[in-house]
């Protein structure tokens, strides 16, 4: 039986090898798998509700009619909903965060996320993981991933059937803690959908992709080996590959800015130091520093006094999308 | 007649298409073609003079005996001049630059194309340019190209007998500055030669190299039809390139700081408001901006202004290599 209304909480991810730029852009196939931590403490709320009245889906952002570029983007997610269900009712979608946006953190996977699972409930699809995670890819690709909770790997796949997130393993596995070092809260020039798109402009992308499958092994073999040091290493090169990649694009793309470049200088000397630290940059200028549990509050307290930080966001493992 | 004494003098030059990596250590093959403009007013004199008292080449600096480590490296040159010419004497070798260093200006380069030229005229070697850039690539890869004035292009080659430096145009073909922003005079912690074996140990490498032959036949158009746009944009491709693969050797190598990101990005604003200008980065902290002449005193102004500045050295194009 359909349900006219549901509600699903998802939270976002943090990637230690990372996804940039598609095989297909159409169905959001990445040129290489990735691994990620889903980050608990944050999350957005998603509710999807079935109103006979609309002629088009209607999304609210924190309570507020979202911009035309976002109501787009999940109409044309929610296009793939109808068509996978046949169902060819519109929808009300609220979405509330209890992070800021511009944190640092991308609120598109845990919001596709939410959605995926709530859209599925409600109009009759399969919530079994696997199939919300391909679901959820198709409106943000990392969405995949927020899927489950703990470290997860999405599988890169050729088509739509064999791209898809596997956990790898529960949140109580290993106690990492991604401390966010906050340098700009301002919205990004380019988005990372644009910014995937840009990805085959550079030189440097195929070297990246081709040998994504040695950093993706060794950082499997990193985790589930609780092996701090591996972890470091990999997790290091890649966000400096992905980085490469997209100041080499054409045009090029600097997310890092001056802070940014000096807090992993920091991250590093730290590590020297005997500290059990890494750093890892998504589309942005603030840097997620990895920790284990025990170091997170003398790493929040050494990153707070950097010029030019304006907070620190502290986030454990978290679990993977619920219906609330 | 062999001459017991003989002193040259040559510029350092700044690379539009950069240098990084050898396909032959020993013999300083690299791995790709490369393109640099010789920098006037900066220049490095070496006087080479037989001294049958000594047992081992003498190298001073400024008038003061050199590092161990200076003085094994121009010993190995030497070494490579004695077997040349058969000859197996050995010299005093004064340097002396009007060009600080830690300038941010490669001082290797002017430094051994002055050697090369000052002791093939006392070992009787050949002194036409082809064969001085060889030599001088034994010393210093970059060397062979300040054997030239004006444009240059190093052609790869595979041998010692293939690679060498050619002049693309004389120094007054085009009015291009080199304004550089020094932010720091410190000494660099690797030195070029350990980056450039460092350099395969990036997965970037390979497509960096692979296309560099483009990026050679893009910047020698610009430089024949003088068209900076074009220039422009291939020169800061390629700096970002070569930083890319700095940034993800095994270990990798930071050379930016964020005084450098910041220039860099002044630059591509200065740029988009219509000024000839962009930047080129070498190993080190400090940026080069290259500008038209009729723009360069507005550019040096603009950067003696950014915070962390702490001087701007303009130059022009300059002359090869010259016996004095």
């Amino acid at each position: 039986m359909d349900v006219s209304s549901a509600t699903a909480l998802a939270h976002p991810n943090i990637a230690l090898i990372k996804y940039w730029g598609n095989s297909d852009d159409e169905w959001t196939i990445p040129a290489n798998g990735s691994i990620s931590l889903t980050l608990g403490g944050l999350f957005t709320r998603v509710q999807v509700t079935v109103d006979k009245a609309l002629i088009q889906d209607q999304l609210f952002l924190e309570g507020e009619v979202a911009s035309e570029a976002a109501q787009v983007r999940v109409r044309q997610f929610m296009d793939h909903v109808r068509r996978f269900s046949g169902k060819q009712m519109f929808c009300r979608i609220e979405s509330t965060s209890n992070f800021p946006r511009g944190s640092g953190i991308a609120s598109s996977a845990a919001a596709f996320a939410a959605m995926a699972l709530a859209a599925a409930k409600v109009y009759g699809l399969p919530t079994d993981p696997c199939e919300l995670s391909r679901l959820a890819r198709l409106g943000s690709g990392s969405a995949c991933r927020s899927i489950y909770g703990g470290f997860v790997e999405w599988i890169a796949g050729i088509d739509h059937q064999s791209s898809y997130a596997i956990p790898l393993a529960p949140k109580d596995y290993w106690d990492l803690v991604d401390c966010v070092a906050v340098v700009s809260t301002e919205h990004k020039a380019v988005s990372s959908r644009e910014g995937h798109r840009l990805a085959k402009t550079s030189p440097l992308q195929p070297c990246r992709v081709q040998t994504a499958s040695q950093r993706i092994e060794r950082c499997r073999r990193a985790i589930l080996e609780r092996d701090f040091g591996q972890l470091a290493q990999v997790v290091e090169l890649d966000s400096n590959l992905m980085h490469s990649v997209m100041m080499t694009s054409q045009p090029p793309l600097f997310y890092w800015r001056g802070e940014t470049l000096i807090i992993m200088e920091e991250v590093r000397r730290w590590r020297n130091q005997g500290q059990p630290v890494c750093y890892t940059v998504d589309a942005g200028p603030n840097v997620h520093v990895l920790t284990l549990a025990a170091h997170a509050e003398w790493v929040r307290e050494k990153l707070s006094q950097i010029a030019g930080v304006k907070g620190v966001i502290v986030a454990a493992p978290g679990e993977g999308a619920v219906l609330v």
